[in-house]
């Protein structure tokens, strides 16, 4: 059965004066809005979030928000994958439709972390990583930094290339009003900033963000019901790596990458030439490197020539994070597979405002953990 | 698609001196190796539990599990939907089968619990509730009590019929070989326990626990390659409740129950007359009743009666919790409800040795909060 997405929305990403369950809400109510579909019509709500125990003490947020929206008695679950639990949502979404359980599904993805320190945000985001590394002290930060020396040294690359990652997204970042930093910053700025795992700085790292995002799901055939322009999920895969990141073979290779992505292309019937704009998990900027290998969007070792000559900015040939990434938008954890849901969703229907490109099928690459486990979507246009 | 089961286990419920990776991979291993799948084969991996994150400070276990099993590049995801986590989970394999995402499906469900004072775990799901009731001290316990109270009084039932749920839930424990209580307990130490939430007293609730529990699904058609003894999942069903459970016009009905029932007997094309076994969720002894009721199996108010004259113990007309139910076998949050399905695919199997009854037909009810989300699952016996 075929897959479509009719309505999406997104709240302001940053510092918000909320708390999960009302953030949850916020993006849940607009999503229904957006599709014009009345809350008993759901039968199916996945909550895409990582720790709102953790963070805040609260749990059963499915549940409180099949009330708080009125959605009873729809079946209601959280889905967990790390930071890649809102793609994991994508994915279980896509599963209650295609399977016949249910025949229009709501998916909000949310994460509150503001409220906590830098250092207690990143201790509960470790805590996902296999113990041999986090007793160890490594954290995904560390992980980050260690990848970039690797690959700047092994195939020649230019710091000034994951600077530019950067750059590129904070640009594209001014044109999402959702963001929560819609500024500009250049190269020297970032070169600049203060080293937080050598040699990444202070702007190779998003920033610790609270928001939600959602979308709304159904077969093709319901779609038509309410609306002409939908998206169809056209392909979509999700695969493990290994856990403990220092057992793979190449660092530079994240397997969940490339597994999700054939798994994507291959269900679609497309490949990485066919991909009009995509949105990849940049938590670090060297990591738009990875998937834009690991998808195939570029060989092995070569991304950063792509940035370097300009291919993958909003005007170029392959547009790369339009929304402006995890970088510029912020990353609450289980909403960011959601969100990138949403500017894919906005980008192949038409109506992604100033951020627009030429779009017919678009891309989205959600990465948990280090690569722990990766979730590849694919959205086509309906017209 | 038909969606069958082919593999179970479940780890020795109690106090146990392993943390929650090494529990949910003690099951996991044993699921796959009763099935005679070798981890390659497997494609999803669903890990039930509620609160990895708050209990023990791990998240991420669900992408340990993959690495701890071989099963990389699976796709991994942790499912919540609190107490009834494993029967979400059950949920969520069946769509990963009948949407053909899925060839070969893993669930484990499992939770570590002991090595946390009761004040704490009874915080931890306390979180669970609505804040409007949490905030003023309301926890599960006293929705029971408040509950039980009601029901008595209201049907004219003896306070002795829910002491005879726990003393039959405990004579079918001692057979069993996994559960953590394995010893008869009378009506009168039942009556003689210090009160909980009165009237309900100690052994009306079942014990913190620690455990696992796995279960294998796959298409009917895969199913045959490798046995002839497998259980076909026949009707399946989720709903939610009122998250604020005063909100509720009947305290004695939990909608959730009665619309997961109506949505499992549905799609099996049966009705409760069918059903040979049942597994009820038996948290505290007012809600096997409520769930007999909600179910069918009696009619409103008079659930008390088949206990009273025996028509639910093992050789019962309607036997429920042969394998001791929460109460005797424990309650380790994420694995209850896979252990719910690991027993009633027993039954129908005909491999539950000491326990066995009559059963080509079965049922589960996992609840989660007091009733806040429900997953009703039928199995049937292939041949």
């Amino acid at each position: 059965m075929d897959v479509a997405v009719i309505g999406a929305s997104m709240t302001q990403f940053g510092q918000r004066d909320a708390w999960i369950r009302e953030l949850i809400a916020e993006a849940g109510e607009a999503c229904l809005a957006d599709a014009a579909v009345a809350p008993d019509e759901v039968d199916h709500l996945y909550v895409s979030n990582m720790a709102s125990g953790e963070f805040e003490g609260q749990g059963g947020i499915m549940n409180a928000l099949a009330h708080d929206l009125g959605l009873m008695p729809a079946y209601s679950e959280r889905v967990d994958q790390t930071s890649s639990s809102g793609g994991a949502g994508i994915y279980e979404a896509w599963q209650s439709i295609a399977s016949g359980a249910s025949e229009m599904t709501l998916l909000v993805g949310g994460e509150k972390m503001t409220h906590r320190t830098t250092a207690e945000a990143t201790d509960v985001i470790a805590s996902i990583t296999h113990p041999a590394e986090y007793k160890h002290g490594v954290t995904l930060p560390s992980f980050a930094g260690m990848t970039a020396r690797h690959y700047l040294e092994r195939f020649d690359a230019p710091r000034d290339s994951l600077a530019k990652v950067a750059a590129k997204n904070h640009a594209n970042g001014v044109d999402n009003p959702h963001a929560q930093f819609q500024k500009e910053v250049d190269v020297e700025t970032i070169l600049d900033s203060p080293i937080v795992a050598d040699p990444l700085r202070l702007y190779d790292f998003c920033p610790i963000t609270d928001g939600s995002a959602a979308l709304l799901f159904c077969p093709v055939d319901v779609a038509e019901e309410y609306t002409d322009d939908y998206a169809v999920v056209s392909g979509i895969g999700g695969a493990t790596d290994t856990h403990v990141v220092h057992e793979r073979e190449d660092p530079t290779v994240m397997g969940g990458v490339v597994e999700s992505g054939r798994q994507a292309y291959e269900m679609a019937g497309i490949g990485p030439d066919d991909v009009d704009v995509a949105e990849l998990h940049d938590m670090f900027t060297i990591l738009e490197f990875l998937q834009m290998e690991g998808l195939d969007f570029a060989d092995h070792g070569e991304a950063w020539k792509d940035v370097e000559d300009g291919r993958t900015e909003r005007d170029g040939e392959l547009p790369i994070n339009t929304s402006g990434g995890l970088k510029s938008k912020g990353h609450p954890l289980g909403a960011s597979g959601v969100a990138q849901g949403y500017e894919i969703y906005k980008q192949v229907i038409g109506d992604a405002g100033p951020r627009q490109v030429e779009a017919d099928t678009a891309l989205a690459c959600n990465v948990g953990g280090f690569g722990n486990c990766v979730i590849t979507t694919i959205m086509e246009a309906s017209q």
